[in-house]
């Protein structure tokens, strides 16, 4: 997908969004937040959302995600100490996998600063393999809830 | 101080809190904030208040805070995904340097988590000395608005 | 590139390696590496080469790279307190951009853990522009010297 | 103790010394290694001798340390990508509890860049309380082999 429609992405496609407020070292000598300190925002907000909403318990349930693709595309800029808000949506829900679409935005100001993705695929505990039957039901069900396939950028006005 | 007083610190005793929702990364493998995670955060609030109220701008001001020594006690554990608040207050305002107390709460929960310390000696960008007249003027009126010398432990009832 | 070609790059694929010993925070509850992490590697292998072999001074370089895209599959594990390794080459260098090719390797194993590439494209501090005519002559010249192209996966003994 | 004597100390006060390159994101807008990131070193080492010397498996071990109190002082600044050397020698070893003194040296550097301390409580996995008798005997055993209590400045010569 090309960068302009990468651009239009607002909040309101993500059905999950949570504020983190940057931190001092998340930027870098060149006074913006670090690039790989997105990932670490996507990341936690993916993970908030499977341990509030879908029964994960990291230090103990029988099935978690190991992330196993992850990328960015980087589209302006954010500073501490600006307050960051992160949305998640589902784009793909396979049998044990599950592929997230990411986007950061900064509190007060419209434009989104970058979007990702990243692929998790669920293994269970004890073989550190994908299971069998696939991801469990309370989990297919949470992460069904925002599962609304791949963003469709709007169609530009100007082309009308 | 002892470790008694410190457990009685509350919100109020600090004049300026914020919020940072923790990470997926700021736990470590025994399931809760990595202590050195603390220091991130209050090292971020200090910053914050430094950059907004008090006229600092990192990559350019003439003066700016080395920290020279820092402390925590840890007195019990938050983990993610909680959201900590986190209180500055300044206990010493010397000619350039300043002393805070810094403290991490968990939004929700009234016990305080962590009562640490640091010490900012300013200097002057130019030459990495502390300026001659210490610190200036509009830092110095913005840190005494938090200046409440040291945290008086309430008396206890019970002695009563 | 599919990942069974992934897989087959080795050291030798990366002309610029450096040693970087895992910390104890790296490591998140699944007791292995955060993923997040390895971008933070890739950033300080490619920065490291910008410093020390191109010239790159952050705080005052007239030139200085803004990354625009990243992305990292992940193969195998490696967890705290390892040692990884982590392998830079240049596979294109373009006018004001550079695209990157990075691999993290465990001291001690063979087999490659994550492959990933990020893209920078170089800006002019005065403007945050790229600069009319391209990248400079001593960052050209360095980068030049880890422009291998893309890595040419190995033909496959079995199938011969 | 005084700033003046902590600067006497030398590498060979710390029997276990690690070395550990400094990442991109270690550096603050100041261009110089975060205060906090020292925590995170001193963490990482300590954490690695309990690992590799005292048979503490973090996410199995019946015993683990909990962090109760840390503290730093900051004597000199180290930067990326310079590569830091951390020492760790035990300078009190309790029923339940140890204290660790630890310092931070840049390498091809001889002066020392910051000393501190920190002490974990060692505390039983099934209950969270430190254990009726103590810390095990071979956690004992090796901490006892880096107990070398308090470090003793050397006398000035230009006092004699």
């Amino acid at each position: 997908m090309g960068l302009a429609d990468l651009k239009t992405r607002c909040r309101r496609d993500y059905p999950y969004l949570l504020e983190y407020r940057t931190r001092w070292n998340d930027n870098d000598m060149y006074d913006h937040m670090n690039n790989s300190v997105y990932n670490f925002l996507f990341d936690s907000a993916v993970n908030s959302y499977l341990v509030e909403k879908c029964g994960i318990h990291p230090p103990t349930s029988p099935q978690y995600g190991l992330a196993v693709h992850s990328h960015t595309d980087f589209l302006a800029s954010i500073a501490y100490p600006a307050v960051a808000e992160v949305g998640v949506r589902v784009i793909k829900l396979g049998n044990s996998s599950v592929t997230y679409e990411v986007a950061l935005f900064e509190k007060g100001c419209d434009e989104v600063k970058a979007v990702g993705g990243f692929v998790h695929v669920f293994v269970e505990r004890a073989t550190g393999r994908p299971p069998k039957n696939g991801i469990n039901t309370q989990l297919r069900e949470a992460l069904g809830k925002i599962h609304l396939g791949p963003v469709v950028p709007p169609k530009e006005a100007s082309k009308l």
